[in-house]
């Protein structure tokens, strides 16, 4: 017997006859002999509906308000799936977040666990319950309900898995697992069998949206063993865990690429450690995330400097750093859109010496202009223009060995 | 300054428009100087919808999840109504039931508050907010949701007011007030200014469906001065309160009636007390509910004796009564539908005999049979056949001198 906590998301019970489906597959692993807890996101659009409705009242709703009308997603679609398990002859109680025992931060929005007491899970499972815990939520101290933003459910599932010691904590989506890349882009792509947590990260990070990356740092840290697999059948998924038995030859174990990527440029720049504290503090006083930085030539003392950030962060970005254009020295500053980021991404990496080298050769071949580089020691991103993007990771895709005999399965989008 | 707690039922936050105007009218309220409590209801059909998916799921939904999934609805409405309240520039904060302190026995479906500890409505009223609060729900000791049931925000309003000790609570709603009768079948029905807990009370038990019964004997218990009127204009609604001024010849305030009658008879009794015992243990152990009994008759020791119940109940009492065939001694069981129940309702009757008489010679007039009468000190019943009802409501209306020279306002129906 083991014990088990699935995830299941929006588009998992998105309709009554999922929400059915979903029940049967929760109740056989109950037959297998194991325990079961659930987490569980809203249905299907709901959190958007519950969004679009809010911002027809106010265009600006309070946060603490948005958290408790968000929540109500997840209640419905946790007492619902417990109302289909009963169908099914089961004992089986839901628990909303701060019933289950979530504790946070008081932030509303996005909220950080601080503590989590499952005590009434724990019984319930001891009475031989099936448990369904509502996702992406808990309580402060002092009672106020908060959220986890978005991708929350699956940080539920695994903070809980990690608190009641569950043996695996499955990821159930509308895909097969995870992918050496974009199966929609790369009809070869390829299951991945085993994925590190660092992988994974990387992964996540890179705009994979499988899981959400801080569930996999959550995981990481509590030696969570995770499984992402598909709800729609049972095909065997991928496994997240620390060691990984490497594959002979495979260096690169998955390519990933990000669309949402702007480039700003800094010329003519003098006095540079300065202007980069003052540009890049003023930056983060204004929220914008910032990626990639590169610095490049030293012309008479005078260098130019260029980071990327989001599209919707560009001229936020643009207004900030004009505002700052009297403190600063500096002769001009651009700023580009149509690009995108590809990484590949490979524990690997760091002991084969080469694999850039390789990457930065795939790309020219297509006769793609590298803009920016950027590397860790277990992956390395290029920012390229966008429009040959798909010949890109086609030919990365095969020059790493990654292409697979079969065709990928592969659903929509499945996120939160 | 005075402390109001104003309540809204699900038709007056049905839509973003309403919810809109209704965020208005509470401003309005704090505009005049007061503190403002409310208490709302689900929006529109939300509790009926969420009733049917659990439906679909599964036709006999546990109690507890039931109660899980409908207290979305009011937390739904509260927050949406809360962000409309922020547009307008105020301070709002939203709870739900166990946030706002309401403590029920362990029931689900139909709980009783055990106990309200209002501490946060009480120090977010004292920061300056506006403070919605979901209608219907509370929690066990147990941390357990719990709803009160159908009527139950009227309950909430009510007994938040109590706890509080707010001045007057406020139960909007889609009709302007208490009226003498149903203003759909009586064109001159006369909105009441005032009406005692007890007229309230029995108003409410025959049919009117304005105000629920718990709600009103709650108030008379804890002596709440109810307001009922209209969320869609400012017309000065009824208040409900212990002593109320009569006016000048007025004996009956009004006239009800319910058409969810059965009537069972029981002919050809022998031991008559015994039986009765037998019979009515044994229907209300099988949860039935009875209201008018009458015995007719006791012929060579036999009698017959009737009772009404209501029409779903119908068929389960008949076979309550064939089931103890064996053990009681009668010789026939009847039962009849298409019956209808008219009452005249009023404090005054008490001190002015020969009320109850006029109601018979009026519904007589009107060449219909008096099947069951039923009397208090403030009411009188009269079971009759269905098809003549419009024409006895409006004679009683004129007899008792209840008609008014203006047309009633009246819209659809808004319960819970």
């Amino acid at each position: 017997m083991a014990l088990y906590v699935m995830k299941f998301g929006g588009s998992s019970v998105g309709t009554i006859e999922r929400m059915k489906s979903v029940a049967k597959r929760i109740v056989e692993k109950q037959d297998e002999g194991h325990q079961v807890v659930v987490v569980v996101s809203a249905m299907g659009d709901t959190t958007d509906d519950l969004i679009d409705q809010a911002k027809l009242l106010n265009a600006e709703p309070m946060a603490r308000e948005m958290d408790m009308l968000m929540t109500t997603g997840e209640q419905i679609s946790m007492s619902l799936l417990s109302i289909a398990i009963g169908a099914l002859g089961r004992q089986c109680v839901s628990y909303t977040g701060w019933q289950a025992g979530f504790r946070t931060e008081p932030v509303h929005g996005k909220a950080r666990i601080t503590d989590i007491v499952p005590t009434r899970v724990v019984s319930a499972l001891e009475g031989g319950n099936i448990v369904i815990v509502a996702g992406f939520q808990g309580m402060t101290e002092d009672g106020e309900i908060t959220t986890f933003g978005r991708g929350g459910s699956d940080t539920t599932a695994v903070a809980l898995a990690a608190a009641i010691s569950a043996d695996f904590c499955e990821i159930y989506t509308d895909v097969d697992g995870i992918y050496s890349t974009d199966p929609r882009m790369v009809q070869h792509a390829r299951k991945l069998k085993e994925i590190s947590y660092d992988e994974m990260l990387e992964l996540a990070h890179l705009g994979a949206a499988v899981l959400h990356p801080r569930a996999v740092e959550y995981a990481k840290h509590h030696q969570v063993c995770l499984v992402v697999r598909s709800s729609f059948n049972h095909n065997e998924g991928t496994v997240v865990k620390e060691e990984v038995s490497m594959e002979q030859g495979v260096v690169v174990s998955g390519i990933a690429y990000d669309k949402n990527v702007a480039r700003i440029s800094i010329l003519g720049v003098s006095h540079v450690p300065g202007v980069l504290a003052k540009v890049f503090g003023s930056l983060a006083e204004a929220d914008i995330n910032v990626d990639i930085i590169v610095q490049s030539g030293d012309l008479e003392g005078k260098a130019d400097f260029s980071f990327t950030t989001t599209l919707s962060d560009r001229k936020k970005a643009l207004e900030v750093i004009q505002g700052i254009a009297s403190e600063v020295n500096f002769s001009e500053v651009t700023s580009e859109e149509n690009l995108v980021k590809v990484s590949i991404v490979g524990a690997g990496m760091i002991s084969h010496p080469g694999v850039a080298a390789q990457m930065f050769d795939v790309i020219s071949k297509q006769g793609v202009n590298i803009k920016m580089v950027s590397t860790s020691e277990i992956k390395t991103s290029c920012v390229i223009e966008s429009d040959k993007l798909n010949e890109v990771v086609i030919a990365l895709h095969t020059a790493y060995g990654l292409d697979s005999e079969g065709q990928a399965f592969i659903g929509g989008k499945d996120r939160r």
